[in-house]
């Protein structure tokens, strides 16, 4: 269900194909992030028309709103928020170990109270199955923890082996399920859900900042043999360099046929450093959360639109583009809205970014495939400037968002 | 430029139709409120699948942010906001008593502090005409003072002659720029406006609740001659049969053949009952506003969404309408965005209820046509249950809203 199609020689950049239920995805892949079952700000309908071929859906918020026995009633989480593109859901660990309150991991799972009426549940690796099955999601990911940074080398450690003794459960959960025997009862929330069968499973390695402990987890997960790997536990505070290099580590034990995820990140010059080291997709809330602050994406770096300097500008965000907001709408009015806090800008600046960072991908694949991807990616990294900002807010710290809202 | 087309038996109800600069308006037509260049939530282009004819401008909000000058600069309201359709200005006034603090009004004009960063200003009828011809809107409204309600007799009186006196000001006003001979300078804020000499001018009809004064204010200010007329000082908190009886006293003063426009209502019921008594257009926040806080209309009254009754239910807002929200999502998936407060849940009341107004006004044109209104109106009156909630949110008082977010 994955294809290599073309390999790029100056660096580990393939351009693939990844097959769902639901339809194509081309790699290198940008995915938004729908947390509560919701692009933030945008319409299923955009969402087609920005060309996004896989969407994400976070399994902690909607297991706390609406609750999957909702969404469940409605068919899935495609027939309830009406997207018949590939969908992929985390596993809820990541949120469980960000939000929730009162948690406690024990080998069997994690008891923990949600952060929106505090109401106590229990999440297995088992459970963590049920649910996205339930959600009918095209990938599901297997329930890990995620260390936080920094980490003692002693916790990683234990934290990714018990991560792969519960992808280990995971796997079993899924097969067992998808069995022809199972008994199929009205009481299993799993029975619903009608792509059970073909769902995508990725494992998810570990081992926070530590070489050895992320090629040993990574040695692991893939022992299990995924349909994907992600790479998890980055972008969670640690310098850029400790993030490329627990991607390195791992990589050269992810076997090549399989699609690598590495998970909740990050800046466009990040996207493609990590696309040269041999990653296909990527899923972040940078382009939907720093829109809402007014920060639009381009090719030189971000800029915020609440600026003074936009009041009488007529050009679009960015020159050429092509996107929706650009074609019709200049910086100063954007701004203007943006001001006067109407939910046009916001919806304006997302479509932007969204746009932008899905364009990103597509001109990535197209530069694997004409040979070009590592003099592309060296011209773009030297043009673009991160603001400090922007990696505050991709590890949930922008200062200008209220603290109950995050989303990974 | 206003043709009746058709005229009801067993009413006053008129189907006409007004002709604009930027195209046509089929009466009876409702606007949809864009106060600060954005009807809220919504897009140009989504108003435009609406079908929305015309759309309103608050001057008032636009003078304190961004600034006429801004919206000048960018060649007038149409191209700042990319909206090439009719657009109708009010003349500020009525949000200059409503919101502005530390107001003093002298037969000049008014001083004011604008409720945003509180700088004092100064508007008077010719500076009306100025800014209204500067944001290049197709229909401009003649400055007046809307009488607040309760309102003594004495008081009501001196304001509506004042309004008349005003109205006056405002046509010479108009027609000194309208003249060939006037001199084109740059530092002429209407110089740029290309619409200038084919703007419609409304007057304004005051009077408050007292029938003699309503007939005396109408005969003072058709003597005026004016392209259209609006009704003012309505739906600002008076009972409905005041209302009712307001437009009832002005009416019979007013010419066949030009618009009359009720300022700021209402309910669909009293568009109805508003069309029977002669009145051609309409503007509100209703379907806006209310669609903020989770209320949607439909035929048999509103609905509030957030309500747990709609958790589970799969059928669309309203059942036949073919909105774009109804075409592709249901009530429990809208619940679900209100109650998680995605932007999304908000765009998809506001293109309901928008589409409900404006199929309401369509509806109306038929059955005007047909000849068959009057029996309309009275099945749609009695199959639509008016809840308190949308009546005092008519008048600005609803509840759910920020103290700071007002708007006509």
């Amino acid at each position: 269900m994955f294809k290599v199609l073309a390999q790029d020689r100056q660096s580990k950049a393939r351009r693939g194909r990844l097959t769902t239920v639901h339809g194509l995805v081309d790699t290198p892949a940008f995915i938004p992030v729908g947390t509560q079952g919701s692009v933030k700000a945008t319409s299923p309908r955009e969402l087609r028309e920005l060309d996004a071929q896989i969407i994400l859906g976070n399994t902690y918020h909607l297991f706390v709103r609406p609750g999957i026995e909702v969404i469940q009633y409605f068919g899935g989480l495609h027939k309830f928020m009406n997207w018949n593109r590939p969908i992929l859901t985390d596993s809820g660990g990541y949120q469980i170990f960000s939000l929730a309150k009162l948690r406690k991991i024990t080998e069997k799972g994690v008891h923990f109270q949600n952060h929106v009426d505090g109401k106590p549940a229990f999440i297995s690796p088992e459970i963590a199955m049920e649910i996205q099955s339930a959600l009918g999601s095209d990938i599901a990911m297997v329930l890990d923890e995620c260390a936080p940074y920094p980490c003692e080398r002693d916790y990683a450690g234990r934290s990714a082996e018990m991560t792969a003794r519960w992808a280990a459960r995971c796997k079993r959960a899924v097969e067992a399920n998808a069995s022809p025997a199972r008994t199929v009862s009205p009481t299993n929330p799993s029975a619903a859900a009608d792509t059970t069968a073909n769902r995508l499973l990725f494992g998810i390695v570990q081992g926070a900042t530590f070489e050895d402990l992320r090629r040993s987890s990574a040695q692991a997960i893939v022992d299990l043999d995924f349909d994907g790997y992600a790479i998890g536990g980055v972008s969670v505070g640690e310098p850029e360099e400790e993030m490329m290099c627990a991607v390195e580590s791992a990589e050269p034990c992810l076997p090549k046929h399989k699609p690598r995820y590495a998970m909740g990140l990050g800046t466009p010059p990040q996207l493609l450093e990590m696309i040269a080291r041999g990653i296909d997709m990527f899923d972040c809330v940078l382009p939907t959360r720093l829109a809402r602050n007014g920060t639009a994406f381009t090719a030189s770096g971000t800029i915020n639109l609440k600026n003074a300097e936009f009041a009488l500008d007529k050009s679009p965000i960015e020159e050429n583009c092509v996107c929706p907001t650009c074609r019709e709408f200049a910086r100063g009015y954007v701004r203007h809205l943006i001001k006067a806090e109407e939910i046009l800008g916001l919806r304006l600046i997302t479509l932007h970014n969204l746009h932008f960072y899905l364009d990103l991908m597509n001109r990535a694949r197209t530069e694997i495939e004409r040979g070009t991807f590592d003099q592309f990616r060296r011209e773009f990294v030297m043009g673009y400037k991160v603001r400090d900002v922007d990696l505050a807010a991709s590890v949930g710290k922008a200062v200008s968002l209220p603290p109950n809202k995050p989303g990974r």
